[in-house]
């Protein structure tokens, strides 16, 4: 044994916040990057290539102890060449399908056991999901891309026409609110969540997340632990995962997974003994995992996402304003171009006093994001 | 304005420990270092070169928005002749001379009216300290290198031949404990402390620190960071800085000073809401100082120190066992050789149990440092 290199397809923000807990541990982190100005790659060793250069992601691959992803983009038989070269790829093909494909995910979870909202996989014909319903690309789609409102069965032709191929349908419920929760597990089996996130969402894109989830009985929080336990256990997980849960009245029914340090777990970085970055490499390394107890009552996360706006904005002077009024603020710059819509950052606030964390963490992501012109 | 660099003369695990939150802010660094492959350069952008080649470093802090320093062995022309050429210098020549200078360090304590131990410059001649004394070399001494016991006056006679120059004599003190508290300054004089540490001394080294003292009296803290603000003003601090003090009774004995990020604070990168790293970035950089409240009751860190060992000990496998022992233990690993005596390593553990975090803490060093071949 000796210090290892982690290979990480993908260098953006995911990648480039994997970076602190490797420098701390003694991990070399090797990212395969489209370019050298992505997130991750701006900090983080990285060789640039295109993933539809098999030899290319071999080689690079090879180099490495294990390799790991932080985006779904990645076709399977990369995944499964990787593999079959000798070098260990976590999460393995067989269970990163499950955050690709999301009418395998949806098979998967009837197989499990549960609770999945009303389901069909449409390719024409009959429609056994009450309009209005949500129609999803099954491969593809993320932070809302490849979602669509269907109002009707016309609405539904023209759209499965556009796309040329089947589609999944799902009930749209009416739901109180989202969640998300964060789990690891190792190849040894060893798993560990972190307790359920709020998700705050606006226009289907996260705003903020809220960590413990306020009024949440512990009997709801029990049993959001225990899916995210059963998941990742029936699919055979290594790495980190995000199970993202629409909550009615006391019951949960799964939305979406994600195989990689995701949004909702953001807060982990300071409001938990170990981040979901940290955990991640130790899972994939097999090492065991961290206390993923928080530090504070609540962590309070938002994401800066870009408006219309100036693309030559200075991202750096709202400090001078942000720092002052807010000494506990942590944040968190991607360095990525602003765009509107686009996540460019996040900021972390712990505490005790809810309505405070919210409003100050809202005033620092208007400041951010361009929102507010000083 | 816009996304800065920040410059760092030397290129250890203090530079290295910088990377977290410069990356975290989007500052980007540049180290100029010794050779690639110190602690630092492993992981951050550098420029290799000799501090002796003056221009080598001009031109290298001329692409620097502000140039600060990790450790004191930097020729005060060197300093100045960066600051002449226009390129902001944080710590400032004058104010690093304390930190450097242990003489002008002791006229300063005097002259800002705070507590010294009875001391004297000696070029020969009468001997106004009490033996056995303590003698240190007036600069190029730092973890108990450069200091002497000294028990009468021929000894004293041979250590001066021996340096040839003049020596600081100090009187020994029967003090309780030694400690130390970190303090931030900006440039606008916006000054901020964490709590002062108990540093548990070793053979003159430190091998642990404890976060807040145990049993240290409210009056006594309050003293500790009223003096160590005092000196931040007196010297005009930009950056951060170490008092080191020395606990006598109910009297505070000021020990030394180090104008950098310091053992003593490494706590603090998980213990407190801003890190010792964070606070000197944003320092030097004139931005507003972060929060530096505890995140826990305690925050006990170990220094991991090389024991005669294999130079080519594993240093990676303790983590299989004490990952699965400690889920909370945090690891900071520089990646530099095994040697008795160095420095290759520290943890962090908070809670609120000092006696088990304290065991736990020694436990981890003893399997990181070799003590205890597995």
């Amino acid at each position: 044994m000796s210090f290892p290199t982690v290979g990480v397809i993908g260098a953006g923000q995911l990648a480039r916040m994997m970076l602190p807990p490797a420098v701390d541990l003694g991990i070399s982190l090797s990212l395969f990057a489209g370019s050298s100005s992505e997130s991750g790659a701006q900090v983080a060793p990285h060789t640039v290539g295109s993933l539809s250069d098999v030899d290319a992601v071999l080689d690079w691959a090879s180099k490495c102890d294990v390799v790991t992803f932080e985006h779904e983009l990645i076709p399977q038989e990369l995944i499964s060449a990787i593999e079959a070269s000798g070098v260990k790829v976590f999460p393995k093909a067989q269970s990163f399908l499950f955050s690709q494909n999301k009418l395998a995910m949806r098979q998967k979870m009837e197989e499990l056991g549960l609770p999945n909202p009303r389901w069909q996989a449409y390719d024409g014909g009959e429609v056994t999901v009450e309009f209005p319903l949500i129609a999803k690309s099954i491969s593809g789609g993320y932070d809302g891309r490849g979602v669509f409102q269907i109002a009707d069965e016309s609405a539904l032709d023209a759209l499965h026409k556009e796309i040329g191929k089947t589609i999944l349908l799902e009930e749209r419920l009416a739901f109180d609110f989202e969640i998300a929760i964060m789990v690891a597990r190792s190849p040894h089996g060893q798993a560990s969540t972190w307790a359920p996130t709020l998700t705050v969402q606006e226009d289907g894109i996260c705003t903020q997340t809220v960590t413990p989830i306020p009024n949440f009985s512990r009997a709801l929080a029990a049993q959001t632990v225990q899916i995210a336990l059963q998941i990742a256990q029936g699919i055979d997980l290594v790495g980190v995962m995000a199970v993202e849960i629409f909550v009615v009245g006391d019951q949960l029914i799964i939305n979406e997974l994600a195989l990689r340090p995701h949004n909702s777990g953001h807060w982990s970085i300071e409001g938990a003994v170990t981040s979901q970055f940290e955990q991640h490499l130790r899972a994939v390394l097999d090492l065991p995992l961290g206390d993923t107890s928080l530090v504070a009552p609540f962590a309070v996360m938002g994401n800066v996402i870009g408006i219309e706006t100036d693309k030559s904005k200075d991202l750096y002077k709202p400090y001078l304003h942000l720092m002052a009024r807010i000494p506990g603020l942590k944040i968190h710059q991607y360095m990525k171009e602003l765009r509107p819509g686009r996540k460019v950052g996040h900021v972390t606030l712990l505490g005790g006093d809810l309505l405070h964390l919210r409003s100050e963490v809202s005033h620092a992501v208007d400041y951010l994001s361009g929102a507010i012109d000083e």
